[in-house]
């Protein structure tokens, strides 16, 4: 089959690789129907983590069920479905929590590879989420989307605690962030910052329930979320880049008793821990439990109450993946939706 | 009148100084029944913290209300009083929400110092509490603790989520650790590990309502709670040391999805952003806002349903703070009450 691999940071080819098969009785093999790239994707594509020995790429993906393990009970072949990037049987006490990304059975989907054919899916009961009907075409982006970002974005505004009266900021105008505002928006949030300087993700921004926009960054950022909240900062605040000015940035502009929410992966981040002593916020983030939301945003999507699709501006065959990655890369475009 | 000065590291005096005035129409002066040392006066005293000129030490205080200045209107002369160390409006957003220790009007009443005969209290209405009648003597000590330790041990067992069905760990075994252990003993908790070496603390905790006593620290201490929770880690931390180690500690004890209440005054912590984002815990803390609480605990102290007073084990003339700083720096006393 044809999979997306990286060689290098710069460096993603499409070659020939071996199906995969069924290995454990839980695993399932899932026919590709569509997979994208990732803002996580592009840290080994940037050269800011490293890339070892070439690998496939790709963790967010929709598709058919082609095959089951002999201990797959409810989910069969011919589904079509939505799953998360991290693996988890949904079972044990912390996945019963809501933490289904830290599974004590966690395996990461994303070491088989999603930007490809086929994918192989491990404990696929409990990390499959079927649709009730296979879905009309057009409603296939936002299905993938569903996968990661969506689910990212709106574990971080819950993490965040966005609701009635809340005034949220986002920091982060990647797909996540903006999907962040779609589910503020949903979950009733009176006011809604988008940090944002570059005008077509402002104009997403907004369609998605952004009220105001901040182009600002840094401290200046941070002056003007507390200038528009009248000194005191943001009830709660989206943090989804994952760098050390944009953590900083989500904690000084929330107001004390404020909940940060953080989603982007942290590289090379330190919090000073005096300042977030007197910072009196709460902090709550890490890699998104998607599968905790999957069946309601799958249900959400289907009626067309929420449409995160919009998020994917370039749709190309798989066999161009180095041109997503490069799209990305170069903020030519916000999120790259590949076809097998 | 006398009260307690410290003039460098080591070095705490008490010395004849002028009586407080009224110098905000909002002020109260009280006259002290009872002051005491608090861990965070250690951190000077033990030179962790710069001393600069020789100043007024103490922040944790129960008194007579002696005057009232021309705008304070529920506060009167003569009510038996408990404050929290931060005096706050009370009515501004930010204590509105619970957070008085970071209203908008914020001023800090060890300013003044309250190991001391006479202390000015700011904005006395909205942080003073009176009693309903004036206190039997034997509850002095108790409604002291509320004014501090009790409050942030709660804070932090709050912070934390300590409640029912919920493994509760505490590192730190000093006056606000063990507090934090009759909190979530009230809130509920199913168990409750005290994390000390100390027997005499360890006796305490029990008693306070800890189920288990963890003597580890560090990797070790965390091990043993994995161990004491099958391998999750406990659902609420508390962390009341305020180092780079003890928040590690506390981290890496919580399951992912659980609550870290850390009210430690932080010296020299970095959280490295990685682990705490692949830890997936939430963190909340900084001081506490003693004074949402101070209802709530008056009113169990003097019904005599929480004994927090039992951490004061040394009772001192303030003429002798000199001795009760010592005996706290060399942990021969939990907490030392100073009578005026």
């Amino acid at each position: 089959m044809r999979q997306a691999v990286i060689h290098a940071p710069g460096d993603v080819r499409v070659e020939q690789r071996d199906k995969p098969t069924i290995i454990k009785a839980t695993d399932a093999i899932i026919r590709v129907t569509a997979a994208c790239v990732c803002g996580s994707d592009l840290w080994a594509y940037r050269g800011a983590e490293p890339v070892g020995d070439p690998h496939p790429m790709g963790h967010e993906y929709v598709g058919i069920v082609e095959q089951v393990g002999a201990e797959v009970s409810t989910i069969r072949p011919g589904q079509f479905v939505v799953g998360s990037f991290m693996a988890s049987d949904n079972t044990c006490e912390i996945c019963q929590a809501g933490y289904q990304s830290r599974c004590m059975h966690l395996e990461y989907v994303g070491t088989g590879g999603a930007q490809a054919e086929y994918l192989r899916v491990p404990l696929a009961d409990g990390t499959l989420v079927a649709t009730p009907q296979p879905p009309s075409e057009d409603l296939i982006p936002s299905l993938l989307a569903a996968s990661d970002v969506l689910g990212t974005g709106w574990f971080a505004a819950v993490a965040a605690e966005a609701g009635p009266g809340k005034t949220v900021a986002v920091v982060g105008d990647g797909a996540v962030g903006l999907l962040a505002i779609l589910a503020a928006k949903h979950l009733g949030a009176q006011r809604i910052i988008a940090m944002s300087r570059h005008e077509p993700r402002q104009k997403l921004a907004v369609e998605f329930g952004a009220t105001d926009i901040v182009t600002e960054r840094g401290d200046e950022g941070v002056a003007k979320i507390k200038e528009l909240t009248g000194g005191l900062g943001a009830h709660s605040v989206v943090e989804a880049v994952g760098t050390q000015e944009s953590m900083m940035q989500a904690i000084r502009s929330t107001r004390p008793g404020g909940h940060v929410g953080y989603v982007g992966v942290a590289h090379g981040v330190e919090l000073p821990g005096e300042e977030l002593f007197y910072a009196e916020v709460h902090l709550h983030g890490g890699p998104a439990p998607v599968r905790r939301f999957l069946p309601e945003l799958i249900d959400l999507i289907i009626k067309r109450e929420i449409e995160p699709g919009k998020v994917f501006d370039l749709e190309l065959p798989l066999d161009e993946a180095a041109e997503g990655y490069r799209a990305m890369d170069e903020r030519r475009a916000i999120k790259a939706l590949l076809r097998p």
